[in-house]
């Protein structure tokens, strides 16, 4: 497509969305959740349909010498497509928050004030790969009472398809506009460059993907962007704490998985514990084939035990303070207590998510209030900062913002609040 | 000075103000409290050196030939320091916020979810003219347990000063660093430029002015911005209706004040009430001075009514509906009804403040809902669209916006939304 095409059709898609909004605003709780139940009919209907398509995307992928991991991430499974089906009832399933009022309350000229929650408006999603995401933020969109425009990877785009037409099908059964969801039809890199610029018809735009792609997108954008970056997260454990405790966190938090963003990245260790904590710790990692890129002090305690001499230990870097590794490397510090633990976190880490391990009340009320993260965690594994895990039904991204939004976004995250007064005829004097 | 040392003083500015946000933010509510009672006692004891201070920006204004409007928003009388220390006692008096939990609710896994409300941080606020917008803005970044910068007009330069090391001196004795309120020592204009560009030191910025400015600033700020362009707004007169009540809000709406960002601007009438209603408000705004600019339905209403047929009657024109005049003029439309009323708000208002005036519940619920407006009003005066009259207890700015903050921005717009997570060595299988 020319470049004109493209805007012309971002133009027309915008156009369409914001009239689609305004429906979407005003639609009831019991037509959005028979959009969401019929989505999930029609998914579990459409198997072969869905499965060419995919099939389309995994032929193509796998001409082009994508890594298996990476064709992977594209399959439509049974399984996958069956956790969709899941979340769009559960969604379904949940109270609906659009037009609720909260706080009303009357002021001293009489009038009652309060606060009623609305929809966003638009939202733009860009995301990479798994097609999955497109009906995980349909069926928010849906029920946030938003429309939305969602531009997928160009390696998913048959699969996209597929699945928006089956959402503007659930949507037109239930009486509300297939234009409520839209997926942008071309994998044209420009389409991305004006969806991103149209302040007029999107209201925020959600990237889903890697550093590079939300850095750019944040720079380019001319409307707010609820932006994900990294998660280097720390684990810190605290003198005077439950060592069982501390060793089963800093292995879950660790090791549970090692790609997702709220797996612990830095282990921090009160000085008084490390003696009797890090052999313990070390010797799982060492046993799992976890590097650990040490200070010079937890450096001496890990060499200097039978069970972790010859575990990977590696002297840390000022630069490994700072990294999100992402893999089955860990940071490890000795700290001298509390207050070095929360300057090294303000300090070094990404504000997603860290976590004490601590039997000490003060400690841990201190940690939650002074550390300036997205999630804050006593005595839990940084694994669960998670949008299911936290009961908001679902999850459209985690922000690492302080603006808006914070941490896992679910459907509060793509609304607003605006003012209601009811009076009796005051007027200001 | 130089572009370079603008930049560096800047550069300095900002350091000092996240290092200060850092204290801040970990301050307890007796602290902040006790350095807004001191700021007021301090502002009530420095007369001598703020009157003078002030006689030279009046001095100067005086000579640059400034219109004597202007000269007079930049006094600080008796009047205008007594209401800053009243703001100042009752924003002392309010309940503290900061570090709130709200939500703290156990999830299946067994740990316990909720949201702790922290400061966003450091902001930057640029204003013009009025000098008492100094203390407001410091005081409402006291209590919320911000930092902030604060950028005034350059012809209030000496007043602001004076105040602004008022706050310094009130914050130190309460123990609290005086880099938590900054004032941009210099006119520079490159100061502006830098500090809203300054991601790293700045979490948001506050314009307060023009729209012209305010326009300018959101184009090339580099954090986000909460910003308040026109208010056009809106007072429907509904079918059916109280015709005392609409007449009352309708005159107090428009004429109470003309210039204030809340004043209505447009009036919509239902078909069934113009007759009725149009003579009896035409004939105040006849008195008033107001002209109104009609549709050919509502003119020829006005026309022909011996009460308002020698009122400043105009033709409206296109434009006219989507203008905000702050003067004495309002365009008046007929609309068939309800329908028509919302449709023609939400595609001419610019979202500030709506009103209709109506004894139809399902009319007035549907108007709430469905205009998507900062503020919605039944049976109210658009002027009460103010952090004062909705109980926010001061107001930092109003939104046009719909993301973070919508509508008057007290001290929860400054504030954000953290996770907090209590375990008990909870961990992900």
């Amino acid at each position: 497509m020319s470049t004109q095409d493209v805007n012309e059709l971002m133009q027309q898609m915008g156009e369409r969305a914001r009239a689609a909004a305004t429906a979407m605003a005003r639609a009831n709780a019991a037509s959005k959740n028979a959009a969401l139940r019929e989505l999930a009919r029609l998914l579990g209907e459409s198997g072969a349909a869905l499965d060419a398509a995919n099939a389309q995307d995994i032929a193509r992928a796998e001409t082009a010498g994508l890594s298996a991991p990476m064709v992977d991430r594209l399959r439509l499974g049974t399984k996958v497509v069956a956790t969709l089906q899941e979340g769009c009832l559960q969604l379904a399933a949940m109270p609906d928050v659009i037009g609720t009022i909260q706080g009303l309350q009357e002021q001293p000229s009489g009038i009652r004030v309060g606060q009623m929650r609305v929809p966003i408006g638009v939202f733009g999603m860009i995301f990479e790969s798994r097609p999955n995401v497109t009906i995980e933020a349909a069926s928010l969109s849906i029920k946030s009472g938003n429309a939305c425009i969602l531009r997928g990877g160009s390696e998913a785009i048959e699969s996209n398809k597929a699945l928006a037409a089956i959402v503007q099908q659930a949507l037109v059964s239930a009486g509300l506009p297939a234009d409520a969801v839209q997926l942008v039809p071309t994998t044209d890199r420009a389409a991305v460059g004006r969806l991103i610029a149209m302040p007029e018809y999107v209201d925020v735009i959600i990237p889903r993907g890697g550093k590079g792609l939300i850095e750019r997108i944040s720079a380019e954008a001319k409307v707010p962007v609820i932006k994900h970056l990294d998660g280097n997260c720390h684990t810190y454990v605290d003198a005077p704490c439950d060592l069982d405790m501390a060793v089963k966190l800093a292995d879950n938090a660790k090791t549970q998985k090692y790609s997702p963003c709220n797996a612990t990245e830095s282990l921090l260790v009160a000085a008084e514990m490390a003696e009797a904590f890090l052999p313990r710790i070390g010797r799982i990692y060492k046993d799992k084939g976890v590097e650990m890129r040490c200070d010079a002090a937890s450096r001496a305690i890990l060499a200097g035990h039978a069970d972790t001499r010859d575990a990977q230990l590696v002297d840390a870097t000022e630069e490994d303070w700072s990294t999100e590794y992402l893999a089955p490397i860990i940071s490890v510090k000795v700290v001298a207590g509390l207050d070095e633990a929360i300057a090294h976190i303000n300090r070094y880490s990404s504000q997603h998510t860290e976590a004490i391990v601590t039997t000490d009340h003060i400690h841990a009320q201190r940690f939650l209030r002074e550390v300036d993260s997205s999630s804050v965690m006593v005595n839990a594994s940084t694994r669960f900062a998670d949008g299911f895990e936290y009961g908001l039904g679902a999850e459209i991204g985690i922000s690492t913002d302080k603006f808006h939004a914070r941490g896992p976004v679910g459907i509060e995250g793509l609304t607003s609040l605006k003012y209601v007064v009811l009076g009796q005829g005051e007027v200001r004097g």
